[in-house]
């Protein structure tokens, strides 16, 4: 039996469909058959070699829902129910070891160190092979958290979870008070700013503002009923006004960086109101440092926090998230392509000509 | 009746001591004898005209001790005792409005956006001009945090808890767990970082480590029984070695900036475990930017918080764990001067010559 | 110049409607024109006797939307802005000391030793004699918690905010983690069980469950959108079994008591999962035991959580929910009266044959 | 090769020393030579048939250190370390899962659905059947959650630190406040509230108060410094009043239950200031019901914590108390005994003779 795949087996290269052998299944293994996985703004980076973490050859893809083909073995979810043959599932694409320091000790299981990521540090050359959720059949490991999912739920919308949601979570949980009468800011309108948006709003943010360039993201954010919109376009002055004009002159709570660049640091920081909250949660790759007076962080009395990744508890939070708010993330989703089309979807992502692209098998 | 004060008439400028018309009291004002202050090392910034807060001509002096000589109505203490005369009291030195925003409804008061400061932002010109502690008389307004102490505290240690101690307290109140067997750095030895340091010692810290470049306040980490001195003059991968040795590689779970300068942060940062938290206490004038890159922030999950003054509970909290541990706070103490002796005593702290140098009247 | 008013003039007795003078503003004193006000379920305990706060004769009304007649004095609502003859308003009922152990220590104003509420412990006898919402006119004082709002707000539906809607965003804010995938049951239907259930359906909560035994309120449960409704009159066993049932038989993550009677901890507690957290925000009256086993508490690992009334912080996060979803909680208001009716929308409250019965001017 | 046990064979019966076949090692497992046991509070309740989850036949014992003598694999402590023979270990006695909706999704592992606990809930007729501290050998599960001790420890008093010590540090840990400045009550003097009253006293409480009946622990609390003891045997009022003195008037702000009966429930609560936390340690077996009036826990705004057993963080954390502290916790040792005599060291324990009672091998 075989499986078709889509390899990236050279940095900044295309990616190469081959027929794969589907390999045995080790003691707790599970072959799933893809249904739906999505881009995300990482593969980007990962394709083009700027991920510290990814080796090639490689089959990426770390989001991803699928029917459950085979189990060897007992395995149940992270509800506790056991899992079987023909149950749709997602997964959460860390697999962490449940041992280290940071599993165990601290509880920081996001921060394991083992953690091997479905799609991004699992080489295609190591058993199972079939590791990225970019191919026909992915098999898990036995250590893989997984939520059985309803018959009813879409997979396309809901293969979101997996990735931006579940960080969007993560940065999130990360503040210390809720929301309530709160105004917060985004920085970046792709999947992982419009989440947080989402999940602000439905959170009881008095303000949600996202920044963006992009008028393909701004209708997005119009979609799903952002308060205010401001143009990257503009000048810094102008957004800082306006924030200050709906905050009588004091600053936005929270402000969330999901543009994956250091550049945007500087202007969030002056977003912030007194004794606000910075969440770092795009920035993913090593990069141009940007120079900072701390004064403004210490008389400011401000909390930088950088967000790295999630565990089982944002996955399970964001599952939960999309599936009670399935039309409005189902705005998101601007193409749907099939693995053929890959490359394609890849550049749409690049180009930001997309919202989100979903691969259907 | 008149008052001697040092006055700091001209930025740059020594103080000049005067004798100076003691007022009569508003409704709720008290009226203070001095007994003991301390200089801070803020007071070397303010002095030379780098804290954009401080007017001239201003009394300074914000830690004080002193003994009550005059009430002009009821007054009680935080902890809602009577005051009365021959108390003797130690006073929060920032006086906020209990009205806005942030004393209000974020319940930081730290942040009032009206907070005046004995010895900080008033004038001397305004009422009651004796606005300062270095002076034999102080003049308390009906708003101001106040504590009696026994009788049989020091003045001279206790002093210590108004400012640095006050502050420390709001370093270690920002952090999310508490600090059994946990490392803890502390960039700075002067009475911040000391007393930052002395907390965790005493809140079960597995290993407090100082940095510092002065002999001088190695020695006083040594008597109070810090676990480990890295000098500054060392190189940073040596210090960096030294922590990681003693986490099994991890680094350290918290860090305290105490040395009031930018330079210090790049160092903080690579001392930190993954998911480890950053205080930003000491950095207290705007300065040069040192270039950072998120990555270091986001994907360590770090947290930066800025820590900016303190407000009634710190104080209250500071001056009780002063109170607990006298005799450790007390081999804190190098010099001991008048008043007339106020421009020597600056030298000192400003040649990082001295541990705290307090003022006695 | 007149003001009628519905005083208590003895417990159990109605109130009667009286023509007052209105008295002369001291400094910081506003005058309000009452636009609307809420009848409150501790009203009916208010008229009993039960509450031993509540004096006679008195003015009750604690909650109250209406429009600056006179000011005396400049005076700036929670968002610093300045109040102005014409403005509509919401206040705080409790107007705190600021000054006391926990208002600036420990930073719970709800606490404060020297809370005055108005409609509650402010006699009629003592000036301003104009102290409850159920008055053509209120005097407010200086010290009061005031927020504008904007003149699109309707008034009837905001004023709910003021005292179960910043009650029910207290109980929210006590929990230590937010709502996203929760199971959250409430038990009680009334004024802040349904706030409640609002708060936690807009905070992300997977399942809001009511215990209710009015159809009533079962109604208006259905109408905002309650994912489950269980009826009071079934079996203790049946209602636990429908929560186990989905909660993969764990039980529910926060149970909140909104009842008003200790009955309901036992049945509360059974409701809960392990390390679960229990609100007791409803019992407002001293009242007959309930037998509980710790052992229970322990080795569930359960939070029992006391929310007593609301401050600042709570009131201002509760205006602006409230104002987000006005539409939402419009349904709530079965009955709207005049002044002139009050002992009859008293008896509608008492006997649960309303949902909010609102009184307007 | 055989090892000497002590089995508990019926209940309400003396333990039996038996000699036992050692079994070879599982994959994971590990053979440890008994240094140190403890003997519990909790034990004598085992003993009685009182804790429903113990099985008879069982080998008791759940606080142990010991040496390695084989591992069947490789095998890590919790900090990273490569565990060899020879090495002095002390374990977590529950072993828990890792997998379930507590483990992964709550991340509070001391309430894992499948936690195995050495000395508790594993029957003598399973293998390994030496799977509790009283008997020469134990064997050690791979998941077991381990810590290798410096060869200095002394192992008698490290002992307390795997069962007593680290159930307080998870009372400590569920505080949200730190104590700095904060009055401390622990009702009963065994082990647990000893340890729970020198964190406190270690984390900065202004003052720690003991609550007991003995006349033998209040020994041991003066020696280790305790600031206040109130005798059992005097009234309530007594008791009370003497709290509220050096409170001014408030209450305590930590109440810390440590008796294991639901008795002590009323009067803890009463003990509390308004917004304070009394937390539920002790009471570890089912017992009659204790009447409440809620209105109590609600009107003074109080937060109840049940504390169940403890994890992997709590565990390290006692751990390195304890080995900071050696000196203050050597103190509580007052009988060192055999395997032979466990029998006279149970009754100690149940007549509360005794403060720790260690068995050396």
């Amino acid at each position: 039996m075989k499986a078709k795949a889509a390899i990236l087996e050279e940095f900044k290269k295309p990616l190469v469909i081959r027929y794969v052998d589907i390999p045995p299944l080790l003691e707790g293994g599970i072959l799933v058959k893809m249904v739906s996985s999505g881009i995300c703004g990482s593969d980007i980076h990962m394709v083009d070699g700027e991920d510290p973490r990814v080796p090639v050859p490689i089959i990426l893809g770390h989001e991803g829902v699928g029917e459950i083909v085979e189990i060897n073995g007992d395995k149940r979810d992270l509800n506790g129910e056991i899992l079987k043959k023909g149950d749709l599932i997602i997964w959460n694409r860390g697999v962490v070891c449940g041992e280290c320091y940071f599993c165990k000790v601290l509880k920081m299981p996001y921060l394991c160190e083992n953690r091997k990521i479905y799609g991004i540090n699992r080489s295609f050359k190591e058993y199972p092979h079939l590791s990225g959720a970019f191919a026909e059949f992915i098999i898990l490991e036995e250590k893989t958290e997984i939520l059985r999912l309803s018959p009813n739920t879409d997979p396309n919308v809901i293969v979101m979870a997996g990735c931006s949601g579940a960080t969007a979570v993560h940065a999130i949980d990360a503040l210390e008070d809720n929301l309530l009468d709160k105004t917060v800011v985004v920085q970046g309108g792709g999947p992982l700013g419009i989440f947080a948006l989402s999940l602000a709003k439905f959170q009881g943010a008095k303000n949600t503002i996202l920044i963006t360039g992009s008028s393909f993201r701004k209708e997005i954010a119009e979609k799903i009923g952002i308060d205010m919109i401001l143009d990257r376009n503009t000048s810094a002055e102008e957004r800082l006004n306006k924030i200050l004009d709906i905050t009588y002159g004091r600053g936005a709570d929270v402000v969330i960086e999901a543009t994956g660049t250091n550049k945007a640091v500087p202007e969030g920081l002056r977003f912030l109101r007194k004794g606000g909250t910075y969440i770092i949660a795009g920035v993913a790759s090593p990069q141009e440092k940007v120079p900072i007076d701390f004064y403004e962080v210490s008389s400011k009395n401000i909390t930088i926090k950088g967000v790295w990744v999630s565990d089982a508890e944002h996955f399970k939070k964001a599952v939960s998230f999309v599936e009670k708010h399935q039309d409005l993330f189902a705005t998101l989703i601007t193409h749907k392509i099939s693995l053929d089309e890959i490359n394609y979807g890849l550049d749409l992502v690049r180009e930001r000509k997309a919202g989100k692209v979903v691969i259907t098998y």
